[in-house]
């Protein structure tokens, strides 16, 4: 079997999902809400299901979503997109990275890569034959040192791949950091695979800015953008990639061969979604940032300290409170015994990780928060 | 960009499809019905998505469906299978066979592949670092030679890929065939990643028989079945694998990176047409069979030579009548000038195809066939 995925830890999402279901606990671990998005999205897709046709789209995906995910590029990036040879949709954000890495990498090519990072990052890139050079930014304030960043860079660079906003920092890349990110792939002729599955969880008046919207970018940057985490739909697994058309070649190369195409039904639900007003989104945003205001504050009253989370759906805290070292015990321990689910941030590192931080999914109604903050207050 | 991947054709299915679109071609070509799959399926998904929840499942499936497909082992198969170690859910057959195919094979490995050969086959194998050993099968028999498949097999041989019912060969691999194929894995302790997308479409009384129901080979298969292909949805992309759990473990590895779950109401809705009765399965089978026929007999009444096809949507011809000797130019004029898209069964070989041959997909409504057969006799 093959080395490089036997013998992996099955995901920590999963992992603490399946404790949370077999313990009754409140699951504040794997990010994703309890309340589905908008009925008429729903409505749209059950439809479309019951009109068909149910067979095979375009492996591209359906015009009109790429057509909207084009405008969309353009309503919130003011990016100029063409749909037809830059636009492909994909069976979900993961498959979408899995794609562009094994497209864009070839063996011996390296890969830079910020710890923390997401897990199936790795893996991919060492599918691909590439050789990841790692740096690490640190809680609290998850700053990235430019002189680490281009220490890691050299002329056999292929690409850096950057998850903004950041999970499970909830970090915004800020204009300066996508700037040096920028200037350091030019000078190296590297892409910029850029997972913005969050671009539309920013909060407190911030904006998410896309790398591929920075001067000299356009031509060097993956976008990649998911329904689930836009809409509230997580299991709908559509996600969707922007690149320029001698990037997506190459991407679209792999995906006919890894899923090939996505239920056009869900699709179709979608490119409605990206449809809706403005409302829809500022709504979204101001009701996450209230829940993310809610739990944060009821896990300080506990004595946790709660770093800030400028976008996202989590928040990351210290484990202090809870008298155990190692954030991975104390997620367990916590799970089992106060019956509140989270993830330790140690299982965002390739090795030698920080063991002092969880993170918390805030994404649950007010009285899921309620209850588990409830839960906790009364465990400690 | 990745070697393995850059410069592949877009699949041939793929661009088939696009050009009857654009020339309002009836499209023979890519294998899907154009009647979808039963209505009390599709609402079952409609009502899934509107009742919710539409988050994130088990990244192996929902139970239900996983207990659906191991039921569905015993009823079809008299396999017995534990579905919380030996199935898992996957975004299409695709996935599953990529998946298999990745966590199975290390760089250096050999992987038997039979020719004419389904075309993501030789691209994953290559990118897992393996090493394709092709045997070929002709038609108009489409017989495995004994002696050419034990010389392809060697110490260094991990799995061979097999599809039975077999696209586009219509061929459905005899129990002596798949005896050889299970002598030889014994022999070489080697694997079988069996393809059975097509395990329904078998006609004309035959049946279907998974390798894995053969002695001994219980611990060596990793069978992968579609709903796409069994309940005429093929864009709902759910396929499942069973496997033993020393070749599941790996391969749900695999799976947690590329996609990492599958829409859960379109699974529930499966789970349910696993359970419909024989009635179901009897007469989509005898369906299908019916319109071979009708396509096969008017197909041989303008001059085709057609071949039988015990299996799958497809019959495969000579392209004698075309009077264009290349399979693939017979294929791109007549879809262009009289109007009907075919597959050209070059497509499913690494090198040195045979050009005479073309395939056409037959689970179409009478009226579109006839239409077909009409427009063919127009103009030839
Ligand atoms: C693969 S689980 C997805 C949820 C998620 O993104 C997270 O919890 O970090
Ligand atoms: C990836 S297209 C799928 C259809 C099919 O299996 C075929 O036409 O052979």
């Amino acid at each position: 079997t093959n080395p490089i995925f036997t013998g992996l830890p099955t995901t920590i999402f999963e992992v603490m999902s399946r404790l949370a279901v077999e313990t009754g606990a409140i699951n504040l671990g794997q990010g994703f809400p309890d309340v589905d998005g908008p009925e008429e999205i729903r409505r749209a897709a059950a439809d479309a299901l019951m009109a068909g046709p149910n067979q095979y789209p375009s492996m591209m995906g359906i015009p009109e979503l790429r057509r909207a995910v084009a405008e969309s590029n353009r309503r919130f990036h003011g990016l100029d997109v063409d749909w037809q040879s830059e636009v492909m949709v994909t069976s979900g954000a993961t498959e979408a990275i899995c794609d562009s890495i094994l497209g864009l990498v070839s063996p011996g090519d390296e890969v830079v890569l910020i710890e923390p990072l997401y897990d199936c990052y790795l893996p991919i890139v060492r599918q691909a034959g590439g050789i990841p050079k790692l740096v690490r930014i640190a809680p609290p304030t998850w700053t990235i040192d430019p002189d680490q960043l281009a220490a890691a860079f050299s002329d056999r660079t292929k690409a850096i791949v950057i998850n903004t906003p950041m999970n499970p920092a909830g970090k915004v890349f800020t204009e300066a950091e996508l700037q040096l990110i920028a200037d350091l792939c030019q000078k190296h002729d590297a892409y910029v695979i850029a997972d913005e599955v969050y671009e539309h969880l920013v909060y407190d008046g911030r904006r998410h800015l896309s790398p591929m919207a920075l001067p000299g970018m356009r031509e060097r940057v993956v976008r990649i953008g998911s329904a689930g985490k836009t809409f509230s739909l997580t299991a709908w697994k559509i996600g969707y990639v922007t690149a320029p058309p001698h990037l997506l070649a190459p991407i679209a190369k792999v995906h006919q061969f890894v899923t090939f195409t996505t239920p056009p039904d869900l699709q179709a639900a979608v490119a409605r979604g990206l449809r809706l007003g403005d409302d829809y989104y500022e709504g979204f945003a101001a009701g996450l940032a209230a829940k993310r205001d809610r739990l944060s504050a009821g896990l300080a009253d506990l004595g946790f300290e709660v770093l800030p989370s400028a976008g996202t759906y989590f928040v990351t805290t210290d484990v202090g409170p809870l008298g155990i070292a190692d954030d991975r015990e104390a997620c367990l321990t916590m799970t089992r015994e106060a019956g509140v689910a989270a993830v330790p941030v140690s299982a965002f590192y390739a090795s030698d990780p920080p063991t002092n931080y969880i993170r918390f999914c805030f994404c649950k109604r007010d009285e899921v928060l309620d209850e588990a903050l409830e839960r906790l207050g009364r465990w400690l």
